[in-house]
């Protein structure tokens, strides 16, 4: 497969630094092809702004999605930007990796997907009309490949636990794993989580890099998280609710967008 | 009251200019003292970099929250970050205005909340140890203030409801609201939200604006989220478990940690 990573701390003699180096090891070892973006070291721009758009005119009003959706049309997004997108067309899988700062990620990735991700790419995608709203959830332009979060974090895996003060890992990341990176397309695995790492020293690394390696090594063949696809019957278009009689009595919020709460299952 | 607007939108002519300029008239109406951090025009810096920390050893390893406790410690914290902290210090509100993009924040006001909530004013405040782990969730620097969001999305209104495909916007929201707002402190105000903005036209903004000058007009008498307090006996410490009996039955995820799904009560 063709993998890219696209890492976001901006210290490289960091556990994440480690992390990375073990996961690129392990990926070349099985015969992968992998490329980095490495978004520190590369000088990224995070935020979106008017420069994005070299052919806007001067006074012209900045409309974020419709600057962006016409720059993607004509081919005059930024060289930076078309370069990602260029990798995110080239690989089969994308893995996103970063700190778990104020619980989500640091602002140089979200800047990355907020440019990135760009109107006509990751969304605006497909027929918009009162039968069908667009090809996303499941649907996009990035349909067919695989997606998976690294992440480190600073609290107890027990404070991310179902009823953990943080609320839980899955829902927390939720925003990302199914707003980010199912919206275009992606089947997206569980992520890979390390927790304390406030705390974390050099003899700890092992376990956690051999974890990893196994997560490597199963990155074509574990079963992605079954979120419902939107094109697939289970929601009412263009209202976007869910069938009444679908999900589990019992569930209520993002749980009730998994096919199966218990885990994942192959879509 | 002394209100600080944080506003994170690239074009000062759009709907969320429209809004901030409505919600700034309303509060010195009714008598308020209004400071602004309009990041896009400011010039904000998003992210974390080793430039955050001048006195940092040029071959020191950058461990961000290490580096953020030294500096908030010993007050080298950069100008910029200095400024915003202080002016969290004077206001007893804060909002935080954004478009929502990708189910978060735009990368520069992400870039705000990594760099100004610095550790030892923000997070790692108060005792840490088996009985008690710090004074956040609830407690912290920033208690007895109020904080809110003004959010605009491209998204219906029903495709965020409960059973909507994007998630319920409470949801969505809770990383934020939770996570970054009554972490340190505050108490979160139920979030403005405009939806569909995509497709807003100049003819729809009275409406929403007569609405969000009511939340302007009540925002010192709106009732808080009614999120439970880390240290108000509902947690067990250190493992940080929403005790077995508290919680509605069929609740699951982030609404364990409201007291009452029902609505907003005064804390």
């Amino acid at each position: 497969m063709k993998v890219l990573l696209v890492y976001a701390h901006p210290e490289p003699r960091s556990l994440n630094g480690a992390l990375r180096d073990v996961a690129i090891k392990e990926l070349k070892a099985q015969g992968h092809e992998v490329r980095i973006s490495d978004l520190y070291a590369d000088g990224w721009k995070s935020q979106v702004d008017r420069a994005d758009f070299p052919t806007l005119a001067q006074d012209e009003r900045l409309v974020p999605a419709g600057a962006s959706k016409k720059a993607f049309e004509t081919e005059t997004l930024t060289e930076d930007v078309k370069a990602e997108i260029e990798k995110l067309l080239w690989a089969d899988a994308l893995i996103l990796q970063f700190p778990m700062w104020w619980f989500s990620m640091p602002a140089i990735l979200k800047g990355w997907v907020d440019r990135v991700f760009a109107y006509g790419f990751a969304y605006g995608v497909g027929e918009h009309s009162d039968v069908r709203w667009g090809d996303r959830y499941g649907d996009g332009t990035l349909t067919g490949k695989r997606a998976m979060l690294i992440v480190t974090a600073g609290g107890w895996e027990e404070h991310y636990a179902p009823r953990g003060i943080n609320g839980p890992i899955d829902d927390l990341l939720f925003p990302i794993n199914h707003g980010i990176l199912y919206y275009p397309g992606y089947n997206v695995l569980p992520p890979f989580v390390v927790y304390r790492v406030d705390r974390f020293d050099e003899s700890g690394l092992e376990p956690v890099a051999e974890r990893l390696r196994e997560r490597m090594r199963t990155l074509s063949t574990t079963p992605p998280i079954p979120y419902r696809q939107q094109n697939a019957g289970d929601y009412s278009i263009p209202s976007m609710q869910l069938h009444p009689e679908l999900g589990d009595p019992g569930a209520t919020g993002f749980a009730l967008h998994v096919k199966n709460d218990g885990g994942a299952n192959e879509q």
